[in-house]
């Protein structure tokens, strides 16, 4: 007889509670936060061939899971404490599981946090992670902090830049040819995102508004201009980007920028004068980061092209309903 | 042009913060517990098919996804804080969302919780909640601390008992008919589960361990058994049942009551003598408790029959992977 539900997630999912006051196994899991600290709270839902392909190895998919619920975290300067995970699958498919739990097992230990909480059934294969996390009270970075004369920053790899796992996307759609090479390094990208966390705990009280970026640079810079109330400018040629995305030619690279998504870097803004502070957090996070922009009273999002020309562009991210076409 | 993300979640699901210090439309929410209190998390996932038929109203689909958690809440005598929703649907159906946003923030407000999260994707229909709530620090119910010699309780409606639900899911499936009166009453014990958030609260400080009833007092019965490391035995004739049930022939209403599911009642255990202190929590929540049976130091899981013998019965609950018939 095949293992049912309790013992699937015994063998794969349950570990012992270690910062937890009690983990997987009860109905609650019970959490002690620290004093003074506030909770924050994201959750995700991932569903086969809309986030993810199903050619993507289920280790790198158990990573994905975690990472974009903790780049949420980290776009709000909150300390990861624990997560709960909620998993659909078709049928028992103990590879699979084993892979996944895995992935998920591994980045959880990076950032020291656990599993406190799981429910598998059967079903369409779909991934719900919900993390919580801790941040000083009134310390949590928002959406809604930004001000007119803030310099826009972006964190992105040390040796690349953002768009990377667009251009994967678009290699593994056939519109754009890319050397084994490339397409290995983008694919590793779009698959392993790194959750920005400690450039997120470093930021605080240095940025003044931030956001992790999944649904691409222009939408998500779209959701801070519209809860702060403000504009901003950015400047084309300071979008840091991979030598292998420099080499495509224009209209991919400002498709990959501006309206990648599934980046997971922070864009975030601070205080001009403050570059200092910026860069000091960035070094102690071990991340790049790039100026790319600033600030306007001005609404609206507007990009300085080569030829010096500010061009307005449509702040919208990646809208997971209208992009399944026709029919909805 | 239909909808997108942003905007449903904004139409249906968005309401201003009022607990909470930071809710929809960030990267996090924000929730600021309180000092002393650990926290507690539970997550649920409902798929289509498998959790619910797609012949459920929509509002009845809203409260039963929050009931089923608040549900574990309860068990854990905590109070709900906040919760969080991922939904993935075929296509944008307002209708649908209408009705099931209506379900949700109805039963939300009587427990006053609010929706602090929201994630809107494509996908097949899935539901996924996740609830926090708080409890005074060491003191949460827990499935290991029954102990042999304490009382096994069970809570239930004033005018019923366990297992209508499964009587309604049997006369859906034609097993057995029903009376229109009565396929309405256990259509809705079925439909909108009350979670006993305030039996769970009240039994803090008197309950020695609890559990939800969501896989049949059985399986259930056997997770509180197995954690606590004890065995229990029943009687089968305190078990309580609605004049309907009451009414079926005696195998149904074995089935019912022992392996039902989706009670979504307490099961929990008290001192002996504590029986007023029991009854009082009962008063307190307007639900009323029986006593079905005692703790034993011996493994395993016994019912007394009419004929005053003790049966083992297998404390196996409902899974949802085996249940799924071949294949898995």
């Amino acid at each position: 007889m095949p293992p049912g539900e309790f013992e699937l997630i015994d063998k794969y999912f349950a570990r012992p509670a270690r910062r937890a006051v009690l983990g997987i196994g009860d109905d609650c899991a019970l959490i002690a936060p620290t004093s003074g600290m506030q909770l924050a709270i994201s959750s995700d839902m991932l569903i086969e061939g809309r986030h993810f392909l199903s050619t993507v190895p289920p280790d790198a998919l158990g990573h994905k899971a975690l990472a974009v619920n903790l780049s949420d975290l980290a776009a709000c300067g909150a300390r990861p404490l624990a997560y709960t995970l909620a998993l659909a699958m078709p049928a028992v498919d103990e590879t699979f599981l084993a892979a996944f739990s895995l992935g998920l097992h591994a980045l959880a230990d990076e950032h020291d946090i656990e599993l406190v909480g799981g429910d598998t059934t059967a079903g369409p294969l779909a991934i719900c992670i919900t993390v919580v996390g801790e941040v000083e009270a009134g310390r949590a970075l928002r959406r809604d902090g930004a001000r007119a004369g803030d310099e826009l920053w972006v964190s992105h790899p040390v040796d690349g830049g953002l768009g990377d796992a667009r251009l994967a996307l678009e290699a593994f759609r056939d519109r754009v040819r890319l050397s084994g090479d490339g397409l290995a390094r983008v694919r590793r990208v779009m698959e392993r995102p790194n959750p920005r966390v400690a450039l997120g705990r470093a930021l605080v009280g240095v940025a003044t508004s931030a956001i992790d970026l999944s649904d691409g640079l222009a939408g998500d810079a779209g959701h801070v201009l519209a809860r702060s109330r403000v504009g901003a400018t950015l400047q084309a040629a300071a979008l840091p980007r991979s030598s292998l995305l420099a080499e495509q030619d224009t209209a991919l690279q400002q498709l990959c920028l501006l309206h990648g998504g599934d980046d997971y870097e922070l864009l975030f803004t601070a205080p001009a004068g403050r570059d200092a502070a910026v860069r000091q957090a960035a070094v102690e996070a071990g991340v790049a980061v790039s100026c790319i922009g600033r600030i306007d009273a001005r609404p609206g999002l507007r990009v300085v092209g080569a030829d010096g020309a500010a061009r307005e562009i449509a702040a919208r991210g990646f809208d997971h309903f209208a992009a399944q076409g026709s029919g909805v």
